[in-house]
């Protein structure tokens, strides 16, 4: 039963892995978002259309978006022919969960269009395709916050267990650095073991940060985002990194890191007046290191995807 | 100023790690718990009664309760002569938290008679030097949630920082297999290193634990009470380990694992029935292995440490 035959949405970038919280945890931004628009056509079959400048491929099978609607339509009975057109304003790379806004914005579009009663479980597993052709692995933690908004954990990829945390207002500051840091090659550089010790520190501050966004507490929160084992590794690979996490923590910033595996580093801040100080430690260091970067000062997205009409 | 001259408390069993939570998270038991009687006395110093039958030490300083009071007093100016009666009902070396609730009773019992203003951070302090006299490490993961209640969580132990989570009703059943599993050995016996792999399931697990916890949501709390890095390897320790778990499980309980560094074994569950529906599958497995046993059926001890009178 089709309700309507054209939907329009926001697919917002996200956060993934939040300092300690290493492939569980992830938040929805406010800001930077996709804009999708889904339509129902006499052709059979499924096309797309960008209407940015990343010249992505637009053959459904290689387009990330494209691949999770495949995978939604293998589930659908009698679908119909289908329009996708994408104005992608996240840009790939950056960190700030570019693909899997494409892949979970598509498959919940056509939720919506096609009146169709997935799960939240399903609908990540149908956005998993389309991170599978982003990154050649099927992860979650993106797709999770962008579908469901708020902060979200992955307590388990196999079977998929999805849970989403209550948490306070956070405004939040990134600044992109114009540079390059493949998925592939930030996951290669980690060691594949950890001590045990390092592990046990990893899980108190993970188990903190969870009670801090159900408590409301930042402080706690603040204090929990730690990470003794990937950023020490991943950071080298950013330059200025270690600046900017000083100086914006110095401005009153509860913490942060990595956005995903890089380049774009968040702070969490507790006020619009603290995010927009942080922002400014952010231009001076990269200003002074002389590399091109982008800023946002945005907050916590509780949503999710929203429908725009 | 003194408010009173003698305070008489119960202090709680504990049951620390709670399975994925190595060495953070703990909770407190309403049984057993030990009795203990501190009561100002003209004779200055401290002196120290058992009235139970497990011949434990009772010079101050070698005494559990004994070093964390006077760990307690070095910070209390012109302290009264005191004579603290302990009858411990927790049976030492069973995996329940009895060196823990002589500590923590001992400093809570002199903080309320000495009328002593201590945050939490200093009495888990002070316990901790009762924790050394028992197993010579300073560790506080039954003591914190013997003082505090609940669900508690220890987010860093240097500098100590304490978090209570919010928990709803639990109902626990106990199997006290009487071997002796010696905390160091225990210790021993963990790798020094974990697979990242493993240590990602094993936080998504405590993230998942602690929202389970804080939510209310006994289906996740059971999914979560899983622990793929030290139960594999402490549970060797425990003849009929596997098989209580199994059969708790298939009883109704929602997950469980070795309290402590063992060698009881512990149930988490909804309601009472399911509880003492696994009492008597614990009680099957040790009676066919031929095992003698002490089984309990309880409850989450949501306030800690109790005054009597």
């Amino acid at each position: 039963m089709i309700m309507r035959n054209i939907i329009q949405i926001k697919s917002p970038a996200t956060i993934a892995n939040l300092v300690c919280g290493f492939d569980i945890l992830g938040l929805a931004l406010e800001e930077p978002y996709d804009i999708m628009t889904l339509e129902v056509v006499e052709k059979p079959g499924l096309e797309i259309i960008h209407t940015d400048n990343y010249q992505l491929p637009t053959i459904p099978e290689d387009n990330v978006a494209g691949a999770a609607l495949l995978a939604l339509l293998d589930d659908v009975k009698n679908a119909p022919g289908l329009k996708l057109t994408v104005e992608k304003r996240i840009k790939p790379g950056s960190g700030l969960g570019s693909s899997a806004a494409s892949a979970a914005g598509a498959v919940m579009a056509a939720s919506k269009l096609l009146d169709h009663d997935f799960s939240n479980e399903d609908l990540v597993k149908f956005a998993m395709f389309g991170e599978k052709v982003a990154s050649g692995v099927k992860h979650a933690d993106n797709i999770t916050p962008c579908l469901l908004g708020g902060v979200t954990l992955i307590r388990s990829i196999m079977p998929l267990d999805i849970v989403k945390l209550d948490a306070p207002d956070l405004h939040i500051t990134i600044v992109h650095p114009q540079i390059e840091v493949k998925t592939s090659d930030a996951r290669q550089i980690l060691k594949k073991e950890v001590q045990l010790k390092m592990a046990i520190k990893q899980w108190g501050n993970i188990a903190g940060l969870v009670a801090g966004f159900m408590k409301g507490d930042h402080a706690l929160i603040g204090r929990s985002l730690e990470d003794a084992i990937i950023e020490p590794v991943r950071s080298i690979l950013i330059p200025g990194f270690d600046e900017v996490k000083f100086r914006s923590k110095s401005a009153g910033a509860l913490g942060g890191g990595i956005s995903g595996s890089g380049p774009s580093i968040f702070m969490l801040n507790k006020d619009i007046e603290t995010a927009k100080a942080v922002e400014q430690e952010m231009k001076g260091v990269y200003t002074k290191i002389g590399i091109d970067f982008k800023t946002y000062v945005t907050k916590l997205n509780t949503e999710g995807i929203k429908i725009i009409e």
